[in-house]
This record gives structure tokens, sequence and C-alpha cells, in this order.
């Protein structure tokens, strides 16, 4: 209930606050016999790290994981999975500034609200470190679904976006810091993020992902339609402000006679304004959906806000904070995705007699 | 997980085929001592209910629903509310030329693939008809939360959408069969709707909700966000393909110092950019969203397309359908946020010791 | 939350108070493909009914359940399956003269306490009636199960009990009205019961129950034991006080080298204290264990007891009651224990990569 | 699904092996504000510890836990609180000689069929070390119930048990090691256990619990009632063979006309066979239930099994087992029964308009 977690068979319960000891969570449900590749975790968790780049937040987050059950021998043993990573820069000192502060577009007044205490250091649990957790259970979801493929990446920041005739190259994505699949426009997104840092401000910007080779039958129909699900993981993730699969928003314009997807005799379809996703339930075609992320709420300049009192006071974002989350929230789209893809999985193994 | 329920505390299961005996459904966890007004639950459903215009499917159901259990000396009981709505206009032979057709855009073949059987009359499980449970649960919910209020209105079919300047009056909803807040502009959208009728096509459209008074702390941080939830609750709805809550995919254009809304000292802010929504968790100001609805994929017009064998064949829409879902949509997009908000308002009496 | 499902994948939600219209449920999970024999289902809620036998209470309800989705050509689909069994008998005059009397040992009090209102009429929900709602639905996992063999019998009625010696027949159960497996005992039984009866009191008893061809490998560690699952089931059904399993409260009494099963090469064991799990998991072996029933509270002798402003009132039992539910409850708990040994199976499938 | 969850609002999730780095867990939906005693917490888990007296174990675990989120400033937050406990005393060499063994009555066999692999380590999963982790959330819900009370103790030992007339001092069970609220039979049984463990051999044993000063209308009616739940926490402690509350067993020989608990003006009544349940309600008297353990399975005699190829093989328990686990249950009896109090005291909360 207290929202915590995610998923109903392959299930993430994540705890951690930004300045606390540690982050981390238990994965239950994941299937016995994987093979794990602990590296390959690693990787992913670095790809979401701070300071991994110009353009995003400067902290110095080693952000190992460490495993603490569930697999042995280098196997998943059906049992659930313990993991923490460590908070090793916490100055909370940083935060007394902002303890009785309500920062402008924050969760600091409806935290305090809701649960009358708050830890305010650094955000607390609402602070996006939380994703730390999810990018390592992701990582073994996609272990888990080996032959399913997820490539997330930036198409725009601010006003800057990709264009319908803009070549997409996956294997650009992680060549450039902003993980954009065109290195052109990669190399203008950059310059306008660093624009904007010096500005002492921040930007928004849409993340899409497209998955292959996803079976068909995941999904459940109704109210659990995998699409739903995927919007709901989606928008469960830190600034995301909007979701749409398939032709989406634009597909509102659209008349039936256009939209209408026809089939190959295998089943498959000519078009895909479905988004791989028909009834709720795959179809066996790539599955595509954008997120959009606003601007990050802590900015460089000067803000007047209230304080726990209602008093009105000055504040100004110190340290080290991303002028633009979309370049980071890449491999947490990605794993998100793959969590739900593992749960309809397993999920889709209970459907026939 | 076989995705039939929807809510933890406040939980709404369904059952029902387009063409099967009855639809239902059971609502688990309403609290006791609740006045219900049975006429007004009517009322919701007479809003979604086939036939009530002349821009909508011309199929003859009364969809009258009829309590079993629960309700007692006109207040709710806490105890399981079981309802049912007659299917009293099943014409199966109808669907007979379809029985191993897979229609383009439609869930024949997913469901096919999924469970190696399917009740293909009418799309059977698939078909929008399963809504009409939803609107009584969600009329149920309003009038447990009596002072929050739901406005669901249409804003766009296909390109004529409500534009910055355009006037929008709640009053006006109603009052035209396309429920759109603008009379002008619902004139315009009514006159194009009956026009894609005769070409035998259909087109999408978008629905905007705003939810008034809900008070500060509902939501669960991290994975059960009430935008989240928000986003799945309508994500599930037929057709829709995007959710955005808030400043939305515009607000990923913004800067963070255009975005941020700075607080009143009450608490109220000056702006609404967050959408009365900020780290997933409700801060007292209107709550407002965008649904995205894809043209109906059932048209009048020939299309070709694959049998059960993947035979190409060739098949035409017949009778009584929506050349445009989204008039009839409004009362199920607001069910599905009273059922959302229901549901986190228990929940969030459990979150103080 | 509220108590109304059982079950997690295979899952049946219910509805229906003792006087209401009707009675119902809906089974969310069920397995596409499934043969259905609507006919065996309703012999099943015979096995439950009223008035079947001059032991048990002589209201006549015909209990015919009614299927209304779900179900299609012979088979499931896949979808929920909604059922309602009419109440046909409702005398609701005949509980006006408790409306407002706690009756002893009923749930009268403490509904009242928790929800401020109830459904007075023969005990509302919290009627025993409800467990024909699980009655069908265990017919269903049983035909979904079809190998795997479900024994619920009589071991005991007051004092009168099985003894070691005796020797069980399970072609006996459904020979005589007391579904005892041994003809000596069942007569003594049921003049017992006849005895009891006529002094106008009640009686509790035991029901055992066997379950053969359980694969291994059902029951999840930890929480989700397949006995700590099975001992929720039965402590579910109304007037049950106790449950044990294998070497039960018997077991406690011996020593670890006296309780051991040792294996035979296969895999099996030698002896079976384990009940046929272990860690909580099925090993292969007969499942058995033991549910206590405690005596009916209503009896045909006048009580005092307090009416709803803590006023002393006298009362008495009037109308149709058992005497003694333990033949009656025989199918209620082969129902449970198939709805659980179904879900486990179903929940097992997602255990392996 | 995969069962290392207890609780719906307040809800445990653990992880961790026997012989794995840590053991520990995520207790979610514990209500924000609760002034957390952090030595208090300690004192339950040592009262689980091996090696604090003469008839445990003499395993040396220090059982120190560590928690990583949730508490700030000595308050639950109302976020998730994650916790650890480090394991100290792994000698997994210890276990080399039972990897491809199948100890009798133990889980080796069950997981290896379950999952297709196993930590053989010291039974891994299946290993009551997972119980600290219980112990520790627990506690915490104690703290959160405060005013509730929680008396486990030990009511017998292989044959020597509490008899009717014994005086029961609660007192005086934490005075002995046995945990036996009466002096004489403490020392009596702890003879006996010195006495088996000499013999090489284990006993079982039975733990009561009274719980008092709970409010009324704790409970979910239908399957979720208190004492179906109660039953559910007991069961899934290791070793457990049965559960009863109430009159229990003893209750089914019982005619109606005894076991009515006869109502005082208040609501209280003057006897309790209900054990403070009705209906599955609580109703404000004192709840009391029985629970049974086994004797352990690991004996220090000889004993014939088969290995993972069927094998004939002989082997013989090593090291540091507890001849008798119910005066270290007694702790663990306590924890899982304010587990499941907490649960529904929260539950409870959403149950009126």
């Amino acid at each position: 209930m207290a929202g915590n977690s995610f998923g109903t068979i392959f299930k993430l319960t994540t705890f951690g606050e930004s300045h606390g000891k540690a982050l981390g969570g238990i994965i239950d449900g994941c299937p016995a016999g994987i093979d794990i590749d602990l590296e390959q975790i690693q990787l992913e968790l670095n790809r979401r790290k701070p300071g991994q780049s110009a353009i995003v937040t400067q902290r110095k987050e080693p952000d190992t994981v460490q495993f603490l059950s569930g697999i042995f021998e280098g196997k998943t043993t059906g049992t659930s999975i313990g993991f923490v990573i460590e908070n090793t820069n916490q100055k909370s000192k940083d935060y007394g500034h902002i303890k009785d502060v309500y920062r402008p577009s924050h969760a600091d007044f409806t935290y305090t609200e809701k649960y009358g205490v708050r830890d305010y250091r650094g955000g607390g649990r609402s602070s996006a470190r939380e994703t730390a957790s999810r990018v390592v259970a992701g990582a073994i979801a996609k272990q888990f679904l080996k032959n399913i493929e997820f490539y997330a990446y930036v198409t725009s920041v601010g006003k800057i976006e990709l264009e319908e005739n803009d070549t997409i190259d996956f294997t650009e994505i992680e060549k450039n810091p902003v993980r954009c699949p065109n290195a052109q426009k990669a190399a203008a997104m950059e310059d306008y993020i660093k624009q904007i840092r010096k500005e002492g401000d921040t930007v928004g910007g849409t993340v899409a992902c497209v998955i292959k080779n996803v079976p068909v039958g995941l999904g459940e129909p109704v109210f659990d339609k995998l699409h739903a699900e995927l919007g709901k993981a989606m928008l469960s993730i830190n600034a995301v402000k909007g979701f749409e699969y398939g032709s989406g928003f634009k597909g509102t314009q659209m008349k039936g006679s256009e939209h209408n997807d026809a089939f190959n005799s295998d089943g498959s379809t000519k078009t895909n304004y479905s988004g791989g996703i028909q009834g709720g339930i795959s179809n066996g075609m790539d599955i595509y959906f954008n997120v959009a992320f606003k601007p990050v709420a802590t900015i460089m300049q000067k803000q007047e806000t209230i304080n726990s009192e209602g008093e009105k006071v000055e504040m100004q974002g110190k340290g080290r904070h991303d002028p633009c989350v979309v370049p980071r929230a890449v491999p947490i789209v990605e794993a998100m995705a793959a969590l739900t893809i593992a749960d309809f999985f397993l999920i889709n193994r209970t459907t026939k007699a």
C-alpha cells in the first residue's frame, strides 16, 4: 500500500533516503537458475551514476551495489534477493539551510503535510537517488529476459528535438553524454545543457524507449493492460509528467482508416501505430513509447518561497545538481521497462490450463 | 494478477463479456455508512449509455444496474457490493462473420494467441462495454468522496481542439452531445463527427479532467505516486494511447525558472504547472490531466485482413459503432479518477501513528 | 484488504448476504481452456445445500448457480468468471425479533461495533451462507486440477470420534448423512446429532482432509508456506477454531528420532509425519490435516443476552438451523483446499528461469 | 507471490540465507511519527538469539540489527524501513558434508525439486535464522501498538505440560530459560530438554499466546478473519504443525449451550470460549491461542538417508542445534502476533465513511 513496491510476481521493494546510511531493495519472485553477471549490473548502475560526464551532477557517489542474498554460486536461487548501495557521500550539513524551507515544486510541503515529519536531507525519500535501486533490479530483469532488448534514448532537450528525418542509430546512444541516437542533435543538446547550467537554470526533455523481441501475449486485459503498467512504471520515475505509446497524442488526430494496422499473414502488421500492444496485450511488434520529463526543480537562482511557518524566505540551490535529467534517466526508463516486462512474462505463464 | 481488479483498499473487480448474459462487478473495501443515491448512479450510467445522441453508437442497451449486496436500508454496510447489468441486446449472430477473422487494431489476434480461445462475439471481454461496471463503481466512489469534484470534458476531436483563448464553462459540458465545455467548439466537433460517420470512418480525440477540492496528502511516494496510478487508471480505458498531467509534454520545453510553482504563505501555489501533485502527493491545488484516445478501430469501410489460419480475407464493419469515443469516454474518465482518489483517500488514513 | 478475496493468482472474490437478493462471486485468474462440467459444479453445491438430510437445517434453498461470464462454448476463456446464486427463500421478517439483539457467540456485536451498521437479517454477511460461493469456485478449481484428489470427511461429532483402529473407507463418505468414512461410527454420530437437536442444542466436531497426487514443489517458503495458506483457508470457514496438519498437536510430544520421515530412494518417505509438506513445500506424499469446528451458536433454548442499548433481553433461536455443521462443512473444506492448491499450482509455474 | 512478505498495509518483506552475508528486511507501511526505542528492539532480538542459555543452540551470533532508512531523529518517517543483521558466524565449510544430502524432514529435497538449485549451507533460506528479521519488525509493531500487550509462553515440552490447576504467572516467563510461566514446570521442562540433548535427540512443544487490550473491531470478515491471519502467521513459523484459538480442538466436544459466551451489559462476555474473536473480528476480550511445534529435525544421531542421486547415505547432525525450539520460539510468536495486529489495526481505519 505504502508504495515502495513495484510488480506482482517479479516484485521490487526499495528503501533508502538520499542521505541515509544506504539505499537498497529486495527483489522477490525472481526465478531460480538465472546466471547473474554482477559486473553487468554494476555497468548499468554506472550509466545512472552522478559525475559520469560534464553535463550531469558532479556529486561523487561510487554507487557500488552489494548483494546480500538470493544469489549463490553465480545463479539466482529463487529466494528473495537483498541488496544495498551505501551512501558514501552524505553531507548532511549541506542541508541544514533547507531544514524548514519548502522548496518550490519539490515534495517538501507535501511530505510534511502527509507524514507530519520529513527527512529533509537532500529530499530524503523523494530524491531520485532512490532510482539506483530500480536500476539494479532492472539489470537483473534484463538478465532474466535475455533475448528481449531495451533501447531508451533522449529525443528532446528543451525545444531541441529529434525530427522525423533525423537518423536514429542505437549504437550512437552510449557514445555521447546526452544519450541521443543522433550525433548531431546530441551535440546541439549538449551545448544547450551547458548553456542552461551556466544560467543556473534547468530544462526538461523527452526519453523514448523501444523494446524488441517481446513475445506475443504479455499483458493482462482490462485494468492491467501492458501499456497501463508501462505507463505507471514511467510515471513513477521522478520528474515525469507524461507517457504515450504507439501513435500517442498525435494518434488522436488520425482517422481509423489511417490508424488501423493491417495484418501480414504471419500476424505481424504492416504499420505499427498500435505500438506493439493490442487490447493491452503484446502482439510481437516493437513496443515503443515516449516519456516526458519536466525541468529539475532545483535551480541555482534565487527564489522566494515559504518555510514551515508559512513565512516568506529566500533560498538558492547550492551544490551539485543536474541541469537536465534526461541523460541519466535513460537507464532508469530501461530498468522500469524491464521490470514491467519481466513481471508480465511470469504472469503469462499462468494463463493457459 | 489476471487484471480484472483496480485499487487496493477501495477495490473494484469486474466481469462480463460484450455479448454474455451480464456484466458486473464487486466493490470491496467501500466504507460502511455511506448514503447511497441509486438514481444518481443510474444517471452516471446513462451518460455512458449507447444511443444517447446522434453522434454515438445507436445500439439500444438500457444498462440498468441492479445491486445484489452491500447496501442495506440505503447505506453501505462495509461488506462487498455486488452488482450486475444485464445484456439485453445480445445479437450473437451478428458476429458469426468475424468468428475466425482478426480485425485490424482490435484484440482478436492477441487474445487468441494469449488464451488459445476467445469469445469472439462483439470483442468479448475486450469490448469497452466492460467500462459500464467502472462507471457504477465510480459513481459510488463519488458519493463517498462527496466534496471532491470531478470534471472531465472533451478538448479535441481530430484536429479540432480547444485553444488557449477558448472559454471553458463546466456548465456547458452536459449541454452538448460532444461534452465539450465550449459551445462553439462543441458544434464544430459535432459536425465533424457526423461527417466522419458518413465517410464510414472514425476519429480520435482528447479528454481533459480537473479534480477540485482534493485534500493535501493523497498519493504514496515512490512507485504508487498519485499521478502514476491516475495514469494507469486512464491507460486502462479502451483506446487510450497517452496520459499527461500538469504541464505534461509541453513542460519538457520549459526551464526550471519558469516551471517552478512559487508558494503563497498558505501552502497554495501561484501557478500550477505541478498539476496539483508534488512528489506523487496531492498538494491541495486542482489536479488536472489529459487523456489521448485513438480513433475507433471498427470502421464501416472494406478492409483486407487475415483469419486465424493466416489467410487473407476481406471484412467490413457492420452495425452500430461509435464514430468517435470521446463523448462517451467522459463519464468513464471521471469514474476512473474517482476510484483512484477514493483508494488513496483511504490509504492515507493509515499514514500517521 | 476488506477480506472478501482468497488467493493471489487463482483468486475468488465473493459477495452476498444471507437474506439479500443473491450471493455470488468472481473467479479471476482461472486459466483458459479448462473444460467445464456445469452439472458437476451443481452437484458439489448440492452437497452443501440445506435440507439434504434429516440432520441438517431444513431450510429450503435450491442453491442454483448461474454463470454470467468467463465460460464460452464449454470452456473457460481466461477472463473473469462471474456467477450468482439467488436467495429464493428470504424471510426477512423472521429476523425482526433479532434486529437489535446481540446473539451470544455470533458476530452481531462485533459487526455493529466495526461498521456502525449491520444487515441483521440471518447474520447478513457473517452467515455461513457465503460459503456456497466458495463451493462453486472450489468445484472449478477441482476441474482445473483434474488428477489431484480431495477427500474431506467427518472424524468426530462431540466426543464420538474415529479411533486409530477404525477402518476408513472413502467410498463410505457420501453414503451416510454425516459424511463419516466408517459406517458404524457414522450411525452413532447421526443418532447423537438427532438427540442434540431434540435437546434444542448443538455440538461441534472435526473434519479431516486428505489430498492425493499433489505434485512436488507447491507452496512458497517463508510466509506463504503451503500449510500456512491451507490453515488460513480452513480458519476462514465459519465456526472453525483450529487447524493441524501432519503430526499436528500430537507431534509436539514426539522426539525427533521418532518424528523424522526417512526417505526412500525415489524421494518418497517411509512415514509421513510431515503431512506431505516440508519447509512449506509439498513433497509429493499425501497432504492431510484436521479442522476443528465449534458448536453452532444458534440454539433452540432460551438465552439471556443484551441488545444494542446494553439492556438485558431474553431470546430463543427459531426456525431452521444446523444442530452440527460438520456434515455440510465437508464440501466447503474440500473447496477451500482446492482453491489453495490451484493457486500454488499456478504460482509454481513462475519459479524457474 | 514468492512468499517473502507478510501483511498488507503494515508489511514486512525479508531476505537472507542462514550462511549468506546478511539477513534483513523492509518494513513498508509503518506509520510516521512513532518514537522508536532501538535498544528495546535489540532486547527482543536477544530473546531469540542463539547461545542465550544452556538449553538452546550454542552457536554464537551477536544478531545486531542495523537500520538503514525510515527512522530519522528517533522517529519513523512513514518511508520504508530497511534493516540488516550481518551473519558474522558463517562457517560454510561445516556444510560441505551435506551439500548433496537430503536430510530427513528438512526442506532439502523440496527446495531442490522446486527451484533446481539450493543454497545448502545451513538450510539456506529454509533455516529458522530468517525469523530474526521477523522479531525486528515485530518489535517495531509493538512500539506502534503501545497499549496492546503480547504474552507468549511455553505450555508444554514433550509430554510435560501446564495443567489446568497450574498457576500461570506472566512475570515468571523471562525468569527461566524455558519461558514457562510456572517455575516448577519450567524446571521439569529444563531438565527434560537437557536429558533429550544428552540423547542427541530433540523434542517438540507448545507455545500459548495471550493478547490483551485489543480494541474491538480488528479483523476483516470472510477470508481475512483475525484468527485466520493469526493462524497463517503462526503456521509460517518454522516447525509449526498446528494452531487453535479460543476453545480450539477441545471446543469441538462441547455443546452450544455450554460454549456460547453470554454478554455482560457493556459488551464484554462472562466466559471467553470465543478467544476474543467473533465472526473474525476482535470483541475486546483477551485473544488467546496455542501453537504446536514439532521436534527439530536435526538430531545428533546417525540417520540413513539419500543424496541427490537417490543413493543411500548415512549422516549425522553436527554442531550446534536446538534440542527444543519452543523457548526461542516465544519471541517469534509474539512478533508475528504483533505484525498481524498492527496490520489489522491500520486496515480498520478504512472501515467507516
